[in-house]
């Protein structure tokens, strides 16, 4: 099987490892590490957009993704290169694990650019205006599993808590994703990074035993 | 008054007189050009996250903007230079017009850049984690409107339409600015461009009938 491990946090380093460390990379990291530890053969990409954020798509971009592969000059071939490698890595996987911090209720523009890149006409969705009834589908290989592991400063954001509404994150990854075909979708987050108090404590071990639960249920009989 | 004036399109020209143009380009130029020809004294600032997207924050913007600014070193001011000129613009307008095309179900990664870099604390919200209460406040100033003005290629995700769910256009914006303050929030779509039928054309006509009375509301009397 296939990983596809994404970082998208700023910080480069990871919580009770690093100093200032990243909730989200320490959940990622658990995640792929026990995976591997149950199952050493299965491949694991590491794709890290909060290091080196994907060029987010430009007019050129738009134009050249929009028009038939065959009918691309090398110049529009060039713009797509980084998006090609992002959605080879994405048809690839078989379980696909992002580490998603809350930046101002929603996932950091470093994410989105990713999501901007692996939406592509032909290759991960497709639309035919002419088609009846609904003129998209989706193109992802049915079984993939989507794990977004988050962290957040406040507090409440889960379904049912105070700030649901406000949270945008999980619904920023899993609509697009969704959309391709990605919709069975898990997800953990730690809360209460801002207050830096036992109650971070106690998210943080809470989310790292249901990442292990995860892993469990989440693992080929 | 003053007007800050916003794009966000990847696609540099206007629909309706350059081909291949945005909708939400045409859009915002209509909300100025009415605003202007009504009181052409007012400043207009333009900025375009479309053309020149601002860089996302990194570890060390992170890092500098929690440093109180007397503690910063060069380094750490040189690491905030854009985003102190985004938030002093948002700072100085009495209207923000926001032009938000949709992509991927929510706003552009060059958007959610300039969203990352304007939410500043100690300029644009703060925070004391020892506050009774709310640990948060906004720091823009009341009055302020922030006008969207966006663009979807499908149809329906307007309030109680089939797809309000899945947008995350308006929520994406409204929710990160109106924890700064700026909670007053007028919106304008149009919807079907990737149809390119009458059901455009009518979108067309229809959303700017309405940018037009939404400055007209929006005047001073």
């Amino acid at each position: 099987m296939k990983i596809l491990h994404i970082n998208a946090s700023a910080r480069p380093g990871r919580s009770g490892t690093d100093p200032r460390g990243s909730h989200t990379r320490r959940l990622t990291h658990r995640f792929v590490q026990r995976w591997q530890d149950a199952r050493p053969g299965d491949t694991v990409t590491c794709r890290d957009v909060g290091q080196a954020p994907p060029s987010p798509v430009s007019g050129d971009w738009i134009a050249a993704a929009s028009t038939p592969p065959e009918r691309r000059d090398a110049a529009a071939r060039a713009r797509l290169a980084e998006s090609d490698e992002l959605v080879a890595e994405l048809i690839a996987a078989d379980v696909v694990v992002i580490g998603a911090p809350m930046y101002n209720f929603g996932v950091p523009a470093q994410l989105k650019a990713w999501i901007d890149n692996i939406v592509r006409v032909g290759l991960t969705f497709g639309f035919d205006r002419s088609r009846a009834g609904e003129p998209y589908w989706p193109m992802l290989a049915p079984g993939k599993r989507l794990v977004i592991l988050a962290a957040r400063g406040d507090y409440g954001y889960d379904p049912g808590g105070r700030l649901e509404a406000m949270n945008l994150v999980e619904r920023g990854i899993a609509v697009p994703l969704g959309y391709l075909g990605l919709t069975e979708v898990h997800s953990v987050a730690i809360e209460y990074d801002e207050f830096a108090d036992e109650r971070l404590a106690a998210s943080i071990r809470d989310a790292e035993a249901r990442v292990d639960d995860l892993v469990a249920r989440l693992l080929p009989a």
